[in-house]
């Protein structure tokens, strides 16, 4: 095998991975637990079969791939842009059906991030007599999947801090009000954002500050799970995420509480769930459970400053309007992290800005714990 | 004359009024009250002649551009950011310099702001028979003198509000402990701003949290005078701005406030100005009868949320460092406006982006009230 630092890739390589993304990103916020896969076959520099895995349960994308490309395949060479599987879960290995269809060259973008298979996948299809070549455009495999990597390093959701705040720092006025902080096309990535993730995640305070709505509102027809965090169910009778037809909620409380209002969402086909303990930890490892790569926080600082001391985020994603509000009390994004010093201050890695439209958006990794 | 709309400057006269501005800004940070000129002579595209305006009571740029070219100064053109002065002040007028010398062709970056004289400069040129054509790079020439402009126009310096905050809004730890939010880079960029403005204003609790210098730190050989508000005059004994041997400082309090105090600052020869009412306004208005043009608020919130609704801050600059402290108590940049909707916060205008190293800067206008 090939690795990157041996192998040159050509614009060409790169060209056809960017086109196992593109397709790998169709079945976005669709996988999980399944990490998200576009595989292309390709002979004589010409497309002859291409596919992606639509979901769990569902083919992997070479499959599909194998079949468009049908005879054409035997001789030719194929980009995916995750090392292809050699193991049988529910469906067979793909090493076997690329080896069966004669595919002369396999260029992978990542090897598998899970350490018991990774580089098996490889490893067998360099004995069958393929020419194997892996880290092409990997940065950008390893973003696409970024979720699915985390999870399955360190059996946990990859977590995501959102927050919209303006020039000074604030999430709200102090009076709590707080729509709209950013403008229409923030708002709309956000939706974006949403529709990648497998649930979003809020305290009681944001519900009955803000009553969102959390979904996607019509950007993609996946939402994720929507989940409220409360100690005390001190939670409105009626609210906007009560209204469980076409989205589900989650409530997640402590044992024993408010068994009135828990009967309430009940009826409402909110389905409750009682922790022994409410942390961000806990919560993290159900939804883990549930299968889920990527989650949102949406949540106001108090809450965000806990997940972010348990580690349950990773990256941080702060939407900035050119606004002054003001406000000694107005609420700001991060609460209490017990860091005293400036000099103490968690520094962001792999910082990027994006402008949107009149807002920023900068984004970067909290470094790992 | 021609004006901007109906002229199409060429890339030259963009590019010699472009030198103009470099020359003006020689001067940067020491011409108040007067603002930064700069002339440069031209025939056949090359240039025969340039000077600057060095500060008040000194010649102006269009006297130090003739005299380098002398003779060739017949019927050459003379590129000037701003309109040549048509009044006897301290220099006599350069209008009729410019005529005697037998320019033929004038080109200017803008109008002189004041109304009282605003276009009298170029009435007086035409009049002699010489071609004027105004509002070449004006954009760049008005943000140039946005310092002298505002003063002019409003009988105030011109305000600019600078913080430097973390990603999540914060401009110091719970503790106040603020060194360094920003790199080195972004601080640099802070000491030139300093070396541009007359006064840098902080309030007494930056002076007992920061000890700060608020000095250039050799970026520049012009200092800011050091301005500190203090209403209870509860400062400490020693402090960096009480060595005044380089950098003058002024404190502004009330009346008759802590006497003791005042005569060991007087003694460090700090000058001390009592107030009737400590207010932003009546330091402007100080500062502005000092001649100052710009001046930098680099005070806490509480004194910023004055400051802005005042009226003494028009712009404010942000410096963002993509980390996370934290802190439910932590100060943030801009204490109370009385806003209490986010639909009411203050929009910023001509919102820029600078990437500063591993910081950004985020700076736009306020809107005029």
């Amino acid at each position: 095998m090939n690795t990157s630092s041996e192998f040159q890739a050509s614009a060409f390589d790169r060209e056809m991975m960017q086109r196992c993304i593109t397709l790998a990103r169709k079945a976005l916020g669709a996988t999980s637990p399944n990490p998200m896969v576009g595989a292309v076959i390709v002979r004589e520099q010409e497309i002859v079969g291409e596919g992606f895995h639509p979901g769990a349960g569902q083919p992997h994308a070479e499959v599909f791939a194998l079949s468009v490309a049908a005879e054409k395949a035997k001789g030719a060479t194929i980009y995916i842009n995750l090392e292809p599987c050699n193991h049988y879960g529910r469906t067979p290995p793909c090493t076997e059906a690329l080896i069966k269809a004669g595919i002369a060259k396999v260029m992978v973008g990542m090897i598998d991030p899970d350490p018991r298979v990774s580089g098996k996948g490889i490893e067998r299809l360099t004995e069958a007599g393929i020419e194997v070549v892996a880290g092409i455009e990997e940065e950008a495999c390893r973003r696409l999947n970024e979720g699915f990597i985390h999870r399955v390093l360190y059996q946990r959701p990859f977590g995501i801090l959102k927050y919209a705040m303006t020039l000074d720092g604030k999430i709200a006025a102090t009076s709590g009000h707080s729509a709209w902080v950013t403008g229409e096309a923030s708002r709309r990535i956000v939706h974006q954002l949403r529709a990648a993730c497998d649930a979003v995640i809020i305290g009681g305070n944001t519900v009955r500050q803000d009553n969102p709505h959390l979904t996607t509102h019509g950007v993609s027809s996946h939402n994720p799970l929507r989940v409220v965090m409360s100690r005390s169910l001190n939670l409105p009778l009626e609210a906007n995420l009560w209204e469980t037809d076409k989205v589900p909620t989650v409530v997640f409380t402590e044992e024993g509480i408010n068994p009135p209002l828990q009967k309430q969402l009940l009826k409402r086909k909110v389905e409750v769930i009682e922790l022994e303990v409410l942390t961000p930890t806990q919560v993290m490892q159900h939804l883990y459970q549930r299968g889920f790569c990527s989650v949102l926080w949406e949540c106001g600082g108090t809450l965000a400053a806990s997940a972010i001391t348990e580690g349950m985020v990773q990256k941080v994603m702060a939407f900035i309007a050119p606004k002054i509000i003001g406000g000694e009390s107005a609420p700001s994004p991060v609460g209490d992290l017990g860091l005293d010093k400036m000099s103490n201050a968690l520094q962001l890695q792999r910082v990027a800005l994006q402008r949107v439209d009149n807002d920023f958006v900068i984004e970067g990794y909290l470094p790992m714990s």
